[in-house]
Order: C-alpha cells, then structure tokens, then sequence
C-alpha cells in the first residue's frame, strides 16, 4: 500500500474510532465498543507494518530522517487508538454512570447499532441508494465491516452484501427495524406506515 | 454545562481535531495545524475545568466512584488531543517529507483552507443556504470558529458573521477563490462562470 493510500486509511480508522467511542459511551452500546476494540487491533498491526517497511526502506541518514515523519504519524494514530480504547473499555466492562449520565442515555431517542446482514436479509445485493435506509427507517449506515476490511462514509452507490456487519445511527425504533431486517425476520414492505410518515 | 452537553461538546472537538490534524498532514496545510493547537488548548482547559468541578461535586465514595468514569472520558480527550497536536507539530515545524509525501501533496487538487469573514466581505451576514458555497467553489465548510467557540458541521441553516474564521475543505482553485471572498477582494458575481459550469 502506498503511503498516500496508508495515511488516508489511519485517517479514516481514527475518526471512525473516535466516533464509536464517544457513541458507545454516549448511548452506552457495547457493540460500538466492540467495533472500537477490533479497529485499535487493526491499528496495531498497520503501526507495525509501517515500522517494518520503514526499517526496511532506510539506506542513508536522508533517508532515516524523512521516514521518521512516518513513524511519527503512526505513533500519533496509535495514541488517537489507545485513548478511543480507554473509553469503549469504560463501557464494556459497565462503568456505573453518575446519574446524570443516566439521563444522558434514557431521554435521548437516539442510538447507535451493529448489525449483521444475513444470507436471507433483503439487505445484502442492494445498493444503499435502492434501499433509502434513511429515508424509510431513519437509520444512516456510517460504516461497513466486510471481513477485515472497513467502509467508510458509505454512499448511494455502495452494495450492501450477506455477512457484511453495519454500524447505524438513528433512532430506538429504527434500530430494532434494521436488526430485524439484516437478520431477515422482515421485509422492506413490512415497514410500519406510520414510522415512514414520521420521517417524512 | 450539563454532562451531556460537555461530552458532545468534547466528542466534537475530538472528531474535528483529528479531522484537521490528517488534513494539515495530508495538505501540509500551516493554517488547519494551527487551529489543532488552538483545540487542544480548549480541550486541556475544559479538562481542569472538569477536574475541578468533580471534585468540588464529590460528597461520597459512592459519588466518587461515579465522577472517576468522566474524569477518565476527560482524559481519553486530552490524549486523542496531544496526538492531534503531535500531527500538527510535525507540519508547523516543517518535517522534511520523503519522496512519497512529496507527491501525495503535489498529486492532488485538494485542499484545506482557513479564511477569517472580513466585514466587508459579502459572505458576512448570509447563511451556508444562502451561499451555496459547494456549488458555486467547490469549497465546504467543516466548521466555524466564532471567538473562543465552535460550531461544528455547519448546516445551509448556519449563518455566517463578520470576523468568523472558517475552514473549508475543497480545491485549490476554491481555495484561492474563497479567500477572495472572505476578505472582500470579490464578490459572489465575480465567480468564473468556467469554474460553476465544471462543478455542475
């Protein structure tokens, strides 16, 4: 992977990270969590990588001091990780909110979910352009776990498929409808008149 | 500032620190490096501010208990941004880039800007909506900065104000453009008609 290509992708795990973890404790999911936990791994294994390429790659002390800019990127996307860590460990392991913080989660109708697209889900083989998740279920997909791979800020032109895990935001009632619907237990026309005239 | 409030405001300012701190890599950009050292200054304040009034609230072990959990989300905060202050520090001191950065800056047309509204300029007094700054440059703004304030993903409904400083992501060409208009070199009419028919 070029450096252009390595730095875009530290880029995009940081803000992911960042987002998820101040989700998990906002709305207090440990699945946003767990998403946070599998990236700072990713994290990881790229700071290392770039470690090895740079060693490798050095033949001259011109060549040392323009990689140590390298490294040093990485070792600041590493400490972006750690810290994104530390809050999604708060929730994992349940850190016993102030009550404040209790208020915080129940008087918000927002949330942040993760779900899995079935074989049988109506989900995967479609474009998020032709199934308008926002429009119909409130839900916007803000990234897309394909394997060890990750999405970010996907668009209408990008095709959902099975075993894809998705990380939504939206709504409480929302996210119950597209767990339902990743998993297959329904259909886009099952969707309740009334939560698409809410939207509208 | 209730809790809730405090812990989006920081998420915000993480989210845009670490945003700006790739970006000011990414385009070697002095001016977004600059504004990631103003955040952090916000975030280490709000920080003791935090500190402070956590301790002053504690009454009980039980209390305490319950405080330690955001004393810890506070700190998470100050790491993610000493690492962002890590990235901009590499660009304000001019870090001698290799080879393969060189060309990852020289490659693109993309670009981040700073630009501070002058009270002659006709952008002051007028909302994004009103504006169609992307349409008409290409240029979006990613946040406002209004005094010692922020405001964070601006929508068509933001106004702008006289002294704003605004960063905006885009193009060169937007780029020189935009800060035409911020300091009232030209107005809205004077926009090459080549540049709005390319972004159409």
């Amino acid at each position: 992977m070029s450096i252009k290509n390595l730095l875009i992708e530290m880029k995009n795990m940081s803000e992911l990270m960042v987002d998820l973890a101040y989700s998990a404790v906002l709305f207090n999911s440990k699945d946003a969590a767990e998403e946070v936990i599998t990236l700072e791994n990713e994290v990881n294994s790229m700071n290392y990588e770039i470690k090895k390429e740079s060693l490798v790659a050095a033949r001259s002390y011109e060549d040392a001091e323009k990689l140590t800019a390298l490294l040093e990127i990485a070792e600041a996307a590493e400490s972006m990780a750690n810290a994104a860590k530390d809050l999604a460990d708060l929730v994992i392991t349940g850190f016993k909110p102030h009550p404040v913080f209790k208020m915080v989660m129940e008087e918000s109708d927002k949330s942040i979910v993760r779900v899995t697209i079935d074989e049988s889900s109506e989900l995967a083989n479609n474009t998020l352009g032709d199934l308008l998740l926002v429009n119909r279920t409130g839900m916007r997909v803000i990234a897309i776990r394909r394997g060890v791979s990750w999405i970010y800020g996907p668009d209408k032109n990008t095709m959902l498929l099975a075993n894809d895990v998705l990380i939504l935001k939206g709504t409480y009632e929302g996210a119950e409808l597209l767990e339902k619907l990743a998993s297959g237990a329904c259909s886009l026309e099952d969707i309740p008149e009334e939560l698409e005239e809410e939207l509208e």
